[in-house]
């Protein structure tokens, strides 16, 4: 891929790590070109590529420490050898384009944020996570980065989204919806009725107000701001939802014999639908306002999505999108600011 | 239904008032046995009444004053003549056993706490969803009347929804779980995090610890505690989420002519399963912690939800569930004074 520096995954972040992982790295680098350097422990990744007989085309940065999947933001500090640490540290210095983990998210925030700081103005990170509604994807952001936030993080979680939907889905003039609990300006908690006050005042923005829980796959706004406990519970949600109408779908169809035939037929046709349907297709999840490149991918991630998510990383990095984001920012912090 | 005074419904409540609410009216007294008087706008309520014949068996309560679908709680105090506080003012002067309104949460709420007030100890009422879990419903609560609380506030919906669980469904010694964004106790807003460490202590509470957006629907516990608003986004994204994966199904299934096939013989299992996912088709979500049965419904219920919400009111008010409730959590007070 037009010679930019590897992607820096981690090999030691997700639930199937490392094996579905480093089975990702060999698919990123073979089938999509995409330029990967595996961040772990050399013993277990060595053996993993030797699986693969591609010893030879993926290198390997040795990392001693891993973050557990069951640890949060503290494990970030005390390992500052983690693999995760030092994939944000070749991005630091310019020897990998980008970090991609399916670790814990607490931790790769954390770690991330640590090592690769915020941009100028850029009060917290958001995971902007794109939903699979038509023509285009929306845009939902923070779905888990900043737990706790005020009302000014979430004009500025807007004003990522709305430079990530332009910049990284090709969105011109995104529509921006503040997702509460109804229609009207006045419903929702203290700090969305504020964020709503802010938002409809702040500049460059085409805020169009509230949307709620039901919106968030039809499309009616291109992206929606929350705060990262809001955005991840609702995340979830739909994840479990969607899975949940499935299986019922699939007890259904099995129930009768003139259903059993008709299962037959679809077989194929609702394979592709689930898979459409499924969170891990995605790829991963963009990591923004920081100095650097991260994707996250899902925790139970296998080989096709962490390669999507190493794919996902690689065209992030060469569009210099999480730069441009960033700019809009700080950009638009200035306006603010001469505004008051 | 054994001599019990009628259900109060609010008729010009909901996006459907009062067609289909009267018609949801006829169908409680002739098909299921409950007796429902009509409170609202006589006029409109004449007409619909006799469009089914029905003028003689239902009688009607005059309320000159509507709270409209897009207002929200202030409404409720400027309109002390409203249906919904007209329906309140039956249930105090025990002419009707319980109120039912299709109308605005917010107006519905605000209404009924100030009219019917809260139970001796507690903080603030909670609105109870039964998920359509197996073998039996999950409870999520608040589902939308309280948007900021306390951590102290969510102590007290483990407690409402534990006894909603007990009494309502016969579940025995309800696990409860707490909603939030990851599954070890420090993962959540400083909100869950410190409700975490007062439901661990909490006398007579089986807290199992948390829970995630994925678990709503997987029966892992009995009931779900989180705030108004984070549980009203998630049930309105569980909503939005289960109409997305059967439109997208049935776009898939019209794809072929195999395929066409196939959903020709399925139609009748897939229509059934449809509706047992339809939010509507719950009947209504029980406001606990005041004085007084109220069943919120859903606001595009048609006559069959209505139906099935009078039959859950005249259910809940027989077996005298609000007040067991409410003893439950005056009892926890008391003993959570005793311990400081």
């Amino acid at each position: 891929m037009d010679g930019i520096p590897p992607v820096a995954l981690d090999a030691m972040g997700g639930d199937n790590a490392p094996g579905e992982v480093v089975a990702g790295a060999v698919r990123a680098v073979r089938d999509l070109g995409v330029p990967v350097v595996l961040v772990g422990a050399p013993p277990a990744l060595t053996e993993e590529l030797d699986r693969h007989g591609a010893g030879s085309e993926i290198p390997i940065v040795r990392a001693e420490e891993t973050i557990a999947m069951d640890e949060g933001a503290l494990a970030s500090l005390r390992r500052p050898r983690s693999s995760i640490a030092i994939a944000c540290h070749l991005v630091r210095r310019g020897d990998a384009c980008a970090v991609v983990s399916a670790g814990s998210t607490a931790g790769v925030v954390a770690t991330a944020k640590l090592r690769l700081r915020a941009q100028p103005g850029v009060l917290r990170p958001a995971i902007a996570v794109p939903l699979p509604t038509r023509p285009h994807p929306t845009v939902l952001l923070d779905a888990g980065a900043t737990a706790d936030v005020k009302p000014e993080t979430l004009v500025q979680f807007a004003q990522l989204g709305a430079a990530y939907a332009e910049t990284a889905l090709g969105v011109p003039a995104p529509r921006v919806g503040l997702l509460t609990i109804g229609g009207e300006p006045g419903k929702g908690n203290k700090l969305v009725k504020r964020a709503h006050e802010l938002l409809d005042a702040a500049p460059g923005l085409d805020f169009t107000g509230n949307v709620e829980g039901h919106d968030l796959l039809n499309g009616v706004v291109d992206v929606i701001v929350t705060d990262g406990f809001t955005g991840n519970v609702a995340l979830k949600t739909m994840e479990g939802s969607v899975r949940y109408a499935f299986g019922e779908l699939r007890a259904t169809l099995d129930g009768g014999r003139l259903a059993r035939l008709g299962t037959l037929l679809q077989r194929g046709r609702l394979r592709e639908l689930r898979r459409r349907l499924d969170p891990e297709a995605y790829g991963g999840a963009a990591l923004l306002g920081l100095n650097g490149t991260v994707v996250i991918a899902h925790g139970s991630s296998r080989a096709g999505s962490v390669a999507a998510a190493c794919a996902l990383a690689a065209t992030l990095a060469r569009q210099g999108t999480v730069a441009r984001v960033g700019e809009r920012v700080t950009s638009s912090a200035q306006k603010q600011h001469r505004r008051w």
